[in-house]
């Protein structure tokens, strides 16, 4: 069927935005898991389409290595850990802690076998992987989650969203729907109208908005006092790598001069981890810098916050189904000013899996037509 | 493996016939809904593939959209329904019942967003839509349901078929299974072998069974005062196009005169709407010219008539899980005589189909051998 | 990513050995049922992706015809069972046993309509199938099952594993796994070290393995009084047929001469029929010549074996699972000398389904590089 003009360009544009049918990016850090989920219990997790298998060695030391034997494909998440090392539980090959197997029971060699290992970096809260070559694993290039930096009270979770990972950046990147997606929850009307800044670097993106004056919702408004006032609630949502975006807020009394007001912020990092085309992990760990000693106020935010997310992963299995099912011929999205920044981010994510995959030279993937900026302060 | 001689020529001639591989034939007007499914609640419903939106207006008008948002693909079935307007459950776009974009929360412009618009005509307890090609829409092509135009009482009602669509037309054009699938239902065992007619014009095809003498099931016999009696039952079963079949049904005392016949006769229509390859929206309304007044023959007629087509919607599906298990090499139907108005029936819809693709030039796609007959009294 | 040197041998030594992208061998006699699973109720079963239909007939011989009428695929499951032909449940259209339709209610001839009937050959509880080309089947290819024809007591059952088939004759030919994953059963911790001899001819691979001395687990110690006792155990695993494999096995007191043990010995034929490329038919028979009138030895043993077997199915399902997602660029497995017939059969296998296919020249399809060896004593 014929679609309109402005639909064929948002079609023909929609080409170059990462989305479901987008390969994953490898040569990246993704977080495997929250550290509280990695113990003594062999687990599996599939990230990037890998099944993977974690385990603490008796010094506390996270491990990843592939979860299928080298042997005989067995999963080794049904295996048994002795001490550091995993025995198959099909045909007792051993493995120790780099994937190498040390002990083949039917017979006195090793026979050669190995298996993957990647590299893990345990911080706080949550464990680091590395997926890509392994010779470009470096661990200075793992981004930084400055509410495990700066003392700030934190708590974390995981959530199973059946949708591909770009859509939840693309949810994170412009808040708008705050206003619809989350009415019941944290969201306010006044949210989707209010002014915003968006900025763009080659490898970055933030969208600033400024909800002023406001009330807040009691997510935000118990734990600050501000229930009742007429509010600033002023937020940035950060693109920081394929692997996390961070939201900071922060909110004020509008009556207050700013020498007056207190500092009270929080810094969401919100982090979408590849499990497969329709699947993400997606893990949770959020900062505040007030109310530091108070646990009702992180057992209240935590409580309130997860209900709005799994708004979010609601919504976002809803469009994936449909789109699921929509893909062809007629398939076009129209993207508005608020999508600014996350038009840039399908793009850059695009360029990088297409820069993998050696589609285009790889020197120019993480180039853009945009001017470096700085971070919005 | 080697096939038989016969199962050889059935095979090649199989090529010409419609199944669940066939494309959908979108140039066509097909029931979306019963008029009392559609009301102020969203709702939605998938046709020939695509995803719909089905509201009324305050005004009574029933609207079809596309489901899918035209901004970020959300389902618009969880928007919420403001006035005549939709707004998007995600961002907040706002779409008049006509598919364009209103509003747009984040900005003031409305961005050029629109989605399709699908044409409706509601005629009593069904509504019409046009999901071909909008220039060609022509509501005077809508097939005429004559139950809902003599001042006939009717009911209807809706299955849900997880099965292609074109088997539901073979199964109403040869009524021989009424023997055998309906045996403990509407059926009889004389009805197999009973003599008809078959007539077939270039888009058009009708089977006429005399089952002469006979004794009429419940549904029929109570209703009509014929119990125990040596009756006539004569069917013609109506292609009336891809989206209608109608069968038309008498039945009279035998020992009368024909003068001194009441005229006792029902008209069922058949709905079948592709919803995908595999699944089919089935909707029948079913109305007769006799015993106008009693609510309790309707009530009978339908809870007897709706437990036999459960039995078609369960053969349907058994017939559609072996053939999505047994299509390939071997695979073949051999046709009988009273297969004719079937297998023209699917050959004509595999010639519409294979036009609209543009495979065979359209002007001949509707063009048969058959001399063009009148339809049977 | 780059595999190691020895994972891309492994990767490339992959590519000669049958798996469960491997078409299926049908110039091969199959178990297809158990006796008892096959009665005057008509029953489908799925055999190397075909539906089959089985019945007996009056005279109690059992019948298997296609299961997909030859007129409109209607599954024949769902039909009439009439003396010896059967009914369809749709059109009425009835089979005599070798699949030849006899009568089509809705006209006089026959139409030439028949399916595909299927050569089945029963013996004591199993009914063996031929699904190849009908002049191939020659019932004196039907391989031996020795516990039947010898007077042992037997006992069979029937399990559902959803996994490939030759993962199962795999699992078969390396008794390795018994210490790991029926540690709880009927492995013990030595079992794995035991030495063995593997012996190789171009159609059939022997595993020969002797596990001296030992203590036998329940399922052994108990029937044959050496609980407690310093015990040979002895087994033999023998791959007969891409159908069917047998396990041989014999127990002694080592501290009794040659002369004075008794003769205690089993033999276990598991029968892994192809349903799908990822579901198997597991039949099991299971004999032994001793203890010949203890009914209650017949259950313990039973028992005890049908949950050692629940193992594998388990283990074999979880194996299958991981390879339907990991199979890709980076799939290897690398082979051990326990391996040796196991890989053979692999490759076996791989060359039988190829020369069906056509792929290589079948003359070379059943030769190998191995000298032929007699079958272990």
């Amino acid at each position: 069927m014929a679609l309109t003009r402005i639909q064929k360009a948002a079609r023909i544009a929609g080409q170059q935005l990462a989305g479901r049918q987008t390969p994953f990016i490898f040569n990246e850090w993704y977080i495997a898991a929250l550290s509280k989920e990695v113990s003594r219990e062999l687990m599996a997790r599939t990230i990037l389409g890998k099944s993977l298998l974690f385990y603490r060695k008796l010094d506390g030391t996270a491990v990843a290595l592939s979860n299928r034997c080298g042997h005989r494909s067995f999963p080794l998440q049904h295996s048994t850990l002795d001490g550091d090392t995993v025995v198959c539980g099909y045909h007792g090959m051993r493995y120790n802690d780099q994937g190498e197997v040390v002990e083949v029971p039917s017979q006195a060699s090793c026979g050669g076998i190995s298996i993957r290992h990647y590299p893990l970096v345990e911080m706080g809260p949550v464990i680091w992987v590395w997926m890509g070559e392994p010779e470009l694993a470096d661990v200075t290039k793992i981004p930084a989650m400055p509410m495990l930096e700066d003392g700030w009270v934190t708590s974390e979770e995981y959530m199973d969203l059946k949708a591909n990972y770009v859509y939840l950046h693309e949810n994170l990147l412009d808040l708008t729907h705050l206003s619809f997606l989350h009415a019941n929850t944290f969201g306010t009307p006044d949210y989707a109208k209010a002014d915003f800044d968006v900025k763009i670097t080659d490898d970055r993106m933030w969208l600033k908005r400024y909800v002023v004056p406001t009330r807040l919702p009691p997510v935000w408004a118990k734990p600050t006092g501000l229930e009742g006032k007429d509010a600033a609630r002023i937020t940035t949502s950060d693109f920081v790598s394929p692997a996390l975006h961070i939201v900071h807020a922060e909110f004020y009394d509008i009556s207050l001069d700013e020498s007056e007001r207190p500092d009270q912020r929080i810094k969401t990092a919100h982090i979408p981890t590849p499990a497969t085309a329709t699947e993400t992990h997606y893990f949770v760990v959020h900062g505040r810098n007030f109310a530091l000693e108070d646990n009702s106020v992180t057992e209240f935010m935590h409580q309130q916050l997860m209900a709005a997310f799994q708004e979010d992963v609601v919504g976002l299995q809803q469009q994936e189904q449909l789109m699921a099912q929509e893909e062809g011929e007629e398939y076009f999205e129209i993207s508005v000013k608020s999508d600014a920044a996350s038009v840039a981010m399908r793009r850059y994510i695009k360029r990088r899996a297409d820069a993998e995959r050696g589609l285009i030279a790889s020197s120019s993937a993480v180039q853009t037509t945009a001017t470096q900026q700085p971070q919005p302060a």
